[in-house]
């Protein structure tokens, strides 16, 4: 597990692995997905996918100096995205049947990037509000990637409750953590509470306001 | 004021810290201009305002390896480019009536960032020639990545004496500084000067040329 | 050649250092006749050159923590990217007939920089497989922010065999470096391969395939 979480991190251990690249999976198969509806070919569905499944990890730990970033010290990593992106690749007919599985995958994803990246940016010694913007971008950096390489203007920017639950749980996480309640219990919650409010969002459709023309 | 401007930095102190504040302001004013007319919502308002604000400086620190970058070390950056983002979203009518104040203050910004991105360069040991690079890239690295974030081939790339009068100042402050002029007049007087370039560029209509067909 | 090629790199030397500056031209050139193609300002050119022959190297250096990186370090870097350039943007009527020579440059470009992309890598202790991604990367780095910035959809994630002949080579090079074969010459054998499947793939309009509607 060279290189990724480190020391004390109260999120270490196996299962948190095993999480992480659930969440790397999911992200990957939104990347490959979106290169695939822009028929970009086999070796740009892998790239997108590659891009975002990391492009916010590697980002994050550009910023906390912890080089070579995990995508690349950590092979599990960049294989998990690209074998995902392939196996978009070949199966995106049927995929469009499990929209939702993928919509539930993806705001899990969310959850679960936004308290590593967050716990990650303080263990390295971030101040508080940026350890609260490090996380957000470690969730939202990879589809902003995605939409860029894509030629569209991120999905993110525009109207959805998706970048503000990752702001609130990175908010709660640094608030957890400040107070000492860093074990797996509160960080679980706190990927719960971001995933669920995602999801109510969704169901609920609210959207963040747009300015008044 | 950790992180924010090192040891002997000539410009160190309160003064140059409320001046990049402004530039931090302005900048973040102009990204949050560009979303609210491509009709982002809030939080696409306030992701953009920060970016055009702390972009080129959060490239400049990744280069000269100060992490983690001052927008996330130092809580008063980010912080004023949220609220004056969040600023522009509600007050963007009134805005459109303070265009020639807001053009005024965004060169002044160019202006200063363009002087403080080039001392901290030369101040992390990059030398001269990368150093010029630095000093234009934090300059013009927020204004880039509000374009590419709003789908738009960068401005600054057109036709505009914009980044030719950073590139020109960040030039001035590595000869001052090889020279030895480091006190904190020469730096007023080289940020004024691109100021004031870029200024008469725009009122004499200067365009840089573009190539024949 | 300070910062260039450090310590026991087996490619350090005075011939390697002008290949590198004859990939930095030759990418700076494709840079360069996009920008004059989307009839970017002189500016515009130089740096659209700037970011094509440096970009992949920068992220390369960013993600191996060997910063300031070396289009920053090495004054003849961006020297040599902006020259050419500025020679693109003035001589580019007569650069058309030049295409096939270009484009043999291009590919010659793609197989040196994916070999001293991935030996830099590998020197750092990146892992291989990271070592694999890093090497392709600093070969198409380059390529894809020309394209974002001229807002094109990347053509290397479109139907070409191109990165995938940039992956293959540094597979190659990751190989022969782990089986202790890091002379010059089968370095220079791999370059060689790389180059020579993409004219091939070229040649015989080999692409990637894309995913069936």
């Amino acid at each position: 597990m060279q290189g990724d979480l480190r020391g004390d991190d109260p999120l270490s251990g196996y299962s948190l692995v095993v999480g992480d690249l659930v969440g790397v999976a999911v992200f990957a198969a939104s990347g490959a997905s979106a290169a695939v509806a822009k028929r970009l070919d086999l070796f740009g569905v892998g790239f997108v996918g590659f891009v975002a499944a990391l492009g916010g990890g590697i980002l994050r730990d550009l910023v906390i100096g912890s080089v070579p970033p995990l995508a690349f010290a950590d092979w599990r990593y960049p294989v998990t995205a690209v074998l995902t992106s392939v196996a978009v690749f070949w199966l995106h007919p049927q995929l469009s049947r499990l929209r939702r599985t993928v919509l539930l995958l993806d705001t899990a994803g969310l959850g679960l990037f936004t308290v590593t990246g967050t716990l990650k940016a303080l263990n390295a010694g971030v101040p508080p509000v940026g350890a609260c913007l490090v996380g957000m971008l470690t969730a939202i950096g990879g589809g902003l990637a995605r939409d860029l390489l894509t030629g569209e203007i991120p999905v993110v920017l525009q109207r959805e409750i998706y970048a503000v639950a990752a702001l609130g749980g990175a908010i709660l996480v640094t608030i957890l953590y400040g107070a000492g309640f860093v074990g797996p219990l509160p960080m679980v919650v706190a990927a719960v509470l971001i995933t669920g409010v995602r999801l109510f969002a969704l169901y609920r459709r609210w959207h963040a306001p747009i300015a008044v023309p």
